[in-house]
């Protein structure tokens, strides 16, 4: 079978057209990080009574009208408010009421005056020497929110302040799209696991270890399914049970021809099985697979760590939030930044090339510095701050270019 | 006691002496995410051994040179390596041996001609069209990292690429810094618990759900204390309480007069307590207190949830970062970018203001609208994008002004 190798546009497309999971609920205090699922609308006025910002007295703003420092406006105190209260006291023209900061304004009064513009007389008398505006220093029962008004729009991750409105609000039950399970899988003969001694020849799983972390900074939850060997049914098995467990399973190794063979056969040998992609044009990450079988996506990643977190970084990240209610696809995920390029890089046109590098900084000055080394070499990873793109039109950057850099620190909720 | 408001500057030097908490070993699975403390010492050589970068045949170099697609080199093939095995197969001049990506390189090469450069003859021999150098496609035994040297720097927190490091060099017990504890309480005899419907005067707990979030946000665990009358005695046990739990504790409310100094009696009332901050000149967020008890930092936090909010971004954020290992303090924390600002603002000279922005595009600028609002409101906190600084010294910022912003999206290890 032929199969042309796609642009990562052509890739980003296929990805699109699979559907967010589900929705769940949760109690509100595990909420955060979350993606809401559903707009939430505010089912009362909030904060639903009228509420002092200030300490002071509460006033007829009427009785201060035309008061100064050398002309203060006397009233009567005739009680105070206590906070969580309904007052008891109603204030009659000539009549002040002390109140402090979120206490709700006695019948009568329309306003509060700051505490350093009055002056107790004796404890029945208070000169007030400024005038206020009616709703002066007052919050509206419904200025947080407006009975009905949305308050939160779906899609979005929920930060510490809307979680704070929905306490708000009293949605202790708050509805958000399910986390994505991902199952992976490490293949290769050559793979043993972390807590052995490897012998010449083997090296010990790190995919298993980068990509599930990978998928802890992305809100996905990772099941790390082990090692596989080069063989059709223990792949086959194994695959098999990630779809049974998972929203989606990610195969790594098989960068050498025979493994990637491999993967592909078994990937013919279920039914629902549909070839998406194979082959990718961009550097490193070529030799990448996805299939669909069933409803899921299955991705054949490259073995090298440095290709499999670069296809994790530019197709991966963007799916996970997809699967987790992004409808802008791809979304944008990594934060950026401009920085002068070190020195000329090379690119091979008619791909997209992605470069690791280094950011440091001269002066005012941010300096991106390529970092050169096999994509079998995880150090390389390790040294850099993020990847530089490299367009497929392009056939180089130059030196003292500005180009902008995908920094791999990076926030679920996307960056402006 | 006369107490002098603290600058930021003069807070940010008081809170970073405290120094960070200890150490603790995780397994390598739990470790994304944290803060590393100690430096990572690679104990071998990686990979190891001699390995194939490229699937195709292993090779003595010297017999490719002069090979041509005209003149090509015709060797024996000898036999085929492993994957995870030590070769059994040597090769002597004139001879070639079948090697994968990642297979070791048998005794006597040290070179692999890429799969496409060569062509079977028969199942015995094998023409090579491509001269290569010595060591062409093959990684070396320390290309990766050296047997002695610094692979991972201690006081970084560990990004999915620093986990894979630790797996391939067998380190399945990481030492990490501890995440920060946090006890947080909401004060206010109006404040009620979120399950519940307010009576008129009444509010539902917001502040122990926003700042919970935001610990958990900055790698932080929180542990929600509750809610507590504007009671001595309640007061002091719920700290108390914190004090045994927590590594520091969070009181949040208290905006009025009688609450704050309600807070200020209680730190008075322990025996090994230091006022360390009473009032800060920012705003919102003036009201802060801060203390010493013992060897823990106890906040007294504005209960507007904007202004506590603010507090939490400048200043915990960062305390935060230190607790955890964090060398530099503060430490950048905020996502930052420019924007034009959509029109003039005020600012008090003689104190830090802090505006809360919304941030839209308008083709290719940037634009940052300024949302007013009183600190007692959480709807200008829900939309907002992040926050503005307006420096002591200034009175204001004009309209088409470029101004930075702190996005309140951020990334647990800092930005560059």
């Amino acid at each position: 079978m032929f199969f042309k190798v796609k642009t990562s546009e052509e890739v980003f497309e296929i990805l699109g057209k699979f559907e967010p999971l589900g929705e769940e609920t949760l109690p509100l205090e595990m909420s955060f990080g979350r993606i809401l699922s559903r707009d939430i609308v505010s089912h009362e006025d909030l904060p639903g009574f009228s509420r002092s910002s200030m300490d002071g007295y509460a006033v007829r703003a009427k009785d201060t009208f035309g008061a100064t420092e050398s002309l203060p406006a006397l009233l009567d105190i005739t009680g105070e408010v206590l906070m969580g209260r309904i007052p008891t006291v109603t204030v009659a023209p000539g009549q002040a009421v002390r109140i402090s900061t979120g206490g709700m304004l006695p019948e009568g009064t329309d306003g509060v005056v700051m505490l350093e513009y009055c002056h107790l007389l004796d404890e029945k008398t208070v000169e007030v020497s400024r005038a206020i505006s009616p709703q002066e220093n007052v919050i509206q029962p419904d200025d947080d929110f407006k009975k009905g008004a949305v308050v939160l729009v779906r899609e979005n991750p929920l930060r510490p302040q809307d979680v704070g409105v929905l306490a708000g609000l009293g949605v202790t039950e708050v509805p958000v799209y399910k986390k994505p399970k991902v199952a992976i899988i490490s293949t290769g003969d050559e793979v043993i696991p972390v807590d052995q001694e490897p012998r010449p020849g083997q090296v010990r799983d790190i995919n298993s270890f980068t990509l599930s972390s990978f998928c802890r900074q992305l809100g996905a939850e990772p099941f790390i399914l082990g090692l596989c060997r080069d063989n059709f049914d223990e792949l086959k098995d194994k695959i098999e049970d990630g779809l049974q467990m998972a929203d989606t399973v990610w195969i790594s190794g098989g960068s050498s021809v025979g493994t990637r063979d491999l993967t592909l056969k078994v990937f013919e040998s279920f039914d629902d099985m549909e070839l998406l992609v194979h082959g990718i044009s961009i550097s490193p990450g070529k030799p990448t697979i996805i299939s669909r079988i069933g409803p899921r996506a299955v991705f054949g990643l490259p073995g090298h760590t440095a290709s499999a977190m670069v296809v994790a970084e530019i197709f991966l990240a963007p799916f996970l939030a997809r699967l987790q209610g992004e409808k802008n696809f791809p979304k944008k995920i990594h934060h950026e930044v401009d920085a002068t390029l070190s020195r000329n890089i090379e690119s091979a046109s008619g791909r997209e090339d992605y470069f690791r590098v280094k950011l440091r900084k001269e002066g005012n000055q941010l300096i991106a510095e390529p970092i050169f080394g096999k994509s079998g070499l995880i150090s390389t990873l390790v040294e850099a701050d993020g990847l530089l793109r490299v367009d497929r039109n392009m056939e180089g950057l130059y030196q003292d270019q500005t180009v902008r850099v995908m920094v791999f620190n990076r926030y679920k909720g996307g960056f402006i």
